[in-house]
């Protein structure tokens, strides 16, 4: 219906034949209709599928190579939580008129740089034109040992509650990127980076792994994500306000405005791990975190109840109304 | 940036985790970040993607069924290709906010349909909101014993040229939809229903697989298609229009209009099979088309050159300008 734009998606898949080569698929230089994997005897595959959608999870203005890589490390953060092993990505691009060359190769630079860093390569795809908005999805596709993928069912009253990193940047970017946040310049640029490009915990994971916990990737908000846990496990949580981690950026916009607190728990877009572990467990997750050099914070714990509460510094403890997106 | 519909994505999840059960993938009903496959031994994974877009590829206001099943049965069709059996798939929808229940409800009828008659499960995605166009972005996963995939790449000079199906019914059924086409009802409606719903010749597929024919589906038309396979074999190809298989609606559509043979062989849509093998395959293959009753057609044959050309019944060689779609 829209007329076929050929050469520009020759473009296109010049662009993109690069970035499938060299991993453990063979894509076929993207010259084929699928490409094929042998897996490796005693793992399973992880499947996961995250779209982004222009003025939705990201700006259309937004450097095209950050695009390129939020959309990546969203469906990497996803793995990460399942304590996988990225290996490839499928990518589907629905690009509207504006799109150009220089966009293209902007967007491919950025999943090129990402594929470096993450380790896996383009498996196909499909480029399409939209009379609407530019929509960018993945499927990123991972590994674990056999039968030892993460899970969010599991958690019991008494496990302890962990994030790693901080929490509430990428929603206090959101805020900020909007110019809505009254914090400094250095802070300001700190937040609107974690919004624009998670940072997907994959060694922290594959860390994780060999201890079976209940780990979960935090995209809907902290609480939001934390009630799926509970939903499963038939309990309640308590999170600590005093223990939630938080950068420097957050600290400061806190300072000035206390019912940021919300934000920071509810507003999603952290790409942070949440982990559920007994406390026997404890010692063993903190050397999962330093082998890895990432931190791991202890924020509460599972208890029983259907809700998760933050206890304030004064001992009120406070629930937040259902906010954030749901992912299926 | 759109504010959420936690509500109405609640709503999605519960249609779809009933499509999630069953099948070989762990995707605990669509409660985790992620489902895992245990492969089975001596198998390699297929994967392919494919994305449809709201007034590129379908109509926004067609069936929701019918567009569920024709983004399901788009990349099933390549799946089919490379002799693939289907395992799961992964589902991203980006939704206008036209979008009601009564449309999901039809929508995940439509999948659960098709994917009981292709006997695959569901295996995750993500449902978000647009500002923009409806879009179904769909990855395919299946297994082919290990490496056995079909390729496109392969073919040699003297091979012969066969397709599946008839040709052109999808092309002309677009045009049919649009009140362009002149035929009567019985034509109009085989047509337009062969441009909304492909049939993925998947038994013909797995029938193949053990021939390690050259083989590819024809979505972007048979012209452009055959272009793959010829350029990645260095050669050219003749296809006779007379061979050319055609339904009584295409016949009755190009009886009147003679000019169509050139929307038939470049117009895409087709999702039929297009297959190369030397003549000493022929036997086997018109044995693979008749175990899986479905109508396979020699219709030309791999020439020394670089283009594909048609021969008419006056014996005139015609080439045709590139149309069509360009998937990667």
């Amino acid at each position: 219906m829209t007329p076929p734009r050929a050469g520009e998606f020759d473009l296109i898949a010049r662009y993109f034949a690069p970035l499938a080569r060299g991993g453990r698929v063979s894509a076929f230089d993207l010259r084929d209709d699928a490409a094929s994997l042998q897996p490796r005897p005693g793992h399973d595959l992880v499947f996961t599928a995250d779209a982004l959608v222009a003025d939705v999870h990201f700006f259309a203005q937004d450097p095209p190579d950050l695009i390129a890589r939020k959309a990546l490390r969203t469906n990497l953060s996803d793995l990460a939580a399942k304590g996988a092993r990225p290996i490839a990505y499928l990518l589907c691009l629905a690009l509207p008129g504006v799109i150009d060359e220089r966009w293209i190769a902007e967007f491919a630079r950025g999943l090129a740089e990402d594929q470096a860093r993450f380790e896996l390569t383009l498996a196909g795809g499909d480029t399409t034109s939209t009379p609407g908005s530019l929509v960018v999805a993945v499927t990123a596709i991972g590994e674990t040992p056999t039968g030892r993928m993460l899970r969010r069912a599991g958690a019991a009253i008494g496990d302890d509650i962990w994030v790693s990193g901080t929490i509430g940047d990428g929603a206090l970017g959101l805020h900020a990127a909007r110019g809505e946040l009254d914090v400094d310049g250095a802070a300001l640029a700190e937040l609107i980076d974690r919004y624009r490009l998670p940072r997907p915990r994959l060694d922290l994971g594959m860390a994780l792994e060999p201890l079976g916990v209940v780990a979960m990737d935090i995209s809907d908000g902290l609480f939001q994500d934390l009630g799926h846990i509970i939903r499963l496990a038939g309990a309640g949580a308590v999170i600590e306000e005093t223990l939630v981690p938080l950068s420097s950026g957050a600290r400061a916009a806190l300072a000035k405005a206390p019912g940021l607190i919300e934000t920071i728990v509810t507003g999603g877009d952290d790409y942070e791990l949440l982990i559920v572990a007994p406390p026997s467990q404890g010692q063993a997750l903190a050397a999962a975190g330093d082998a890895t050099r990432t931190p791991v914070t202890r924020i509460g714990c599972i208890v029983a109840g259907n809700a998760v509460e933050l206890r304030g510094s004064d001992g009120q403890l406070r629930q937040f109304a259902k906010g954030g997106w749901t992912h299926f």
